[in-house]
């Protein structure tokens, strides 16, 4: 069933000590969407400049992403760069032009109104709360958030979090937002702000999830090789949510199968892990959904006992 | 069956941010036999000064701990002291007196030479391979290292693994010892170095299990609170090596149930956690087998999908 995805659609330049691009497709509203589309319809809501490359448009397209919701503004796209330690532990950014996407007013074109399901990306709080406020009779919403608004608009950000049903950010931002540095304790401090689900990830370490009836922990899958990670945490939360919403779960009625629960978040790593096995968004243009399903069903070998 | 277990046995003065204590038993040793006497009978080798309290040899010997092998010398027992950081993340070593340990040569009792398993703490790489020597018939052997031997003293160390089942070390001393960040690269180039399985230990976030044919990947165990870490690395390595002696294993043959393997490094982990949930030694004084299968039952629940 189709799932609204908004953030940012962007131009990345990325180093690994694998290689360099110089401009490549990025921003999390695309990671997001590409993963997604694997499991359900994406329509996307974002802003780029006139210099956003048709072949790009029509790569989104081809995965089935409805890009109504684009908007192209005169301007130029949100351009990102930034390089990656030796071990990959670490990553630099260099340089961060906002560019049209400083102006971003998500505007959901009105045949997204009654669709069911909702991923807010990382923006401004109010601006996930305005874009929420569009879509009335959404059956899921959820999102992402970072340690800027975390820090600098606290109230603004518990304000719009308290009407949604998961929230999905690392564990640094846990942390910070539940004010304890005991993932346990920071859950149950953030599950009283509102969501009933939360996810947290861990990256190679993998992610949990937590309800206020159950806690599922996940290891991370482990690659062979790590090409780029960029966008990796992005493609976990679109094969999470993509998962759930090609199931058509209802988190709030609590009326499902707690392990198809755990099942998203095992989708979620297995498309994080895909994420990493080439620059950018290059391994979405050969993946399989068989590929997906059979590292889905090689993280059931190597995490039973 | 029974075990022999080598290595340190110690007083510890450790502070964390729940509290101090100025003197408590410690010592790899200690904490691996301590763990693995819930699974098998374990039989110690160390040595200790005449400081050694003779309630800390009753504690042991009440939970079975074979301690022929423990010499008592003139001098005072090996003392560390360590200081915990806010988060527990990071450990400063205040203080450590090797005392008798300093002339510690692996003296095996006689009738621990017919044992069939033997685990080699962390000790000179040389006097592991000596005692190992001193039982020509164990039925598996294993054992854990450090930076300090990795660096120092590779050729060493290398020709010490050489001859062992298993090696169960953290996650940076794999790298360090495969010389390559990435974990499963590090896991094939040090399987190649001798031992049949490869147990690394990732702290808070878990612990994998490598074979040639087979990997296991065991997300760590989410404690309330984590009041004391010390000896929870041996404490995961006496549940994972009691469990195997426990069971029979002969890891050589492969002639088992790879889950039940998988099992081990999931009652190492148990193991580990309960360690952390009192200061020192502290928790084995109350624990039951009762409460270990119960937490090996809750890992299945929260890992379940």
């Amino acid at each position: 069933m189709s799932l609204v995805v908004i953030g940012s659609v962007a131009y990345d330049a990325i180093e690994t000590p694998h290689g360099k691009r110089e401009r490549t497709l990025g921003g999390a509203c695309t990671y997001i969407a590409l993963s997604a589309s694997y499991f359900t319809q994406p329509s996307i809501v974002g802003v780029v400049g006139d210099d956003f490359a048709q072949e790009d448009c029509a790569f989104l397209a081809s995965k089935g992403v409805d890009l109504e919701g684009l908007e192209q503004v005169p301007g130029k796209t949100f351009f990102w760069s930034g390089v990656y330690s030796a071990d990959m532990n670490e990553r630099t950014t260099l340089q961060t032009d906002l560019n049209v996407f400083a102006g971003f007013q998500p505007k959901l074109p009105a045949s997204y109104a009654a669709m069911p399901y909702l991923f807010l990306g990382n923006i401004q709080p109010a601006l996930q709360f305005g874009a929420q406020q569009q879509m009335p009779g959404v059956r899921f919403v959820g999102g992402d958030t970072m340690n800027y608004w975390i820090s600098g608009f606290r109230e603004e950000l518990l304000e719009t979090i308290k009407h949604w049903d998961f929230l999905l950010i690392n564990d640094s931002e846990a942390r910070m937002l539940a004010g304890t540095n005991n993932l346990g304790k920071a859950a149950q401090i953030i599950l009283d702000m509102g969501p009933n689900t939360l996810v947290i990830k861990r990256g190679e370490y993998g992610a949990m999830l937590f309800r206020k009836d159950t806690l599922f922990i996940a290891p991370g899958y482990l690659l062979e090789d790590v090409f780029d990670p960029t966008g990796a945490g992005d493609c976990f939360a679109g094969g999470f949510v993509g998962y759930l919403a090609e199931r058509g779960f209802d988190l709030r009625s609590g009326n499902f199968d707690v392990q198809d629960l755990h099942r998203a978040v095992i989708y979620g790593s297995v498309m994080g892990s895909f994420c990493c096995e080439e620059f950018g968004v290059d391994r979405f243009r050969t993946l399989t959904r068989k590929e997906i399903d059979q590292r889905f069903e090689e993280f059931r070998r190597f995490t039973a006992f």
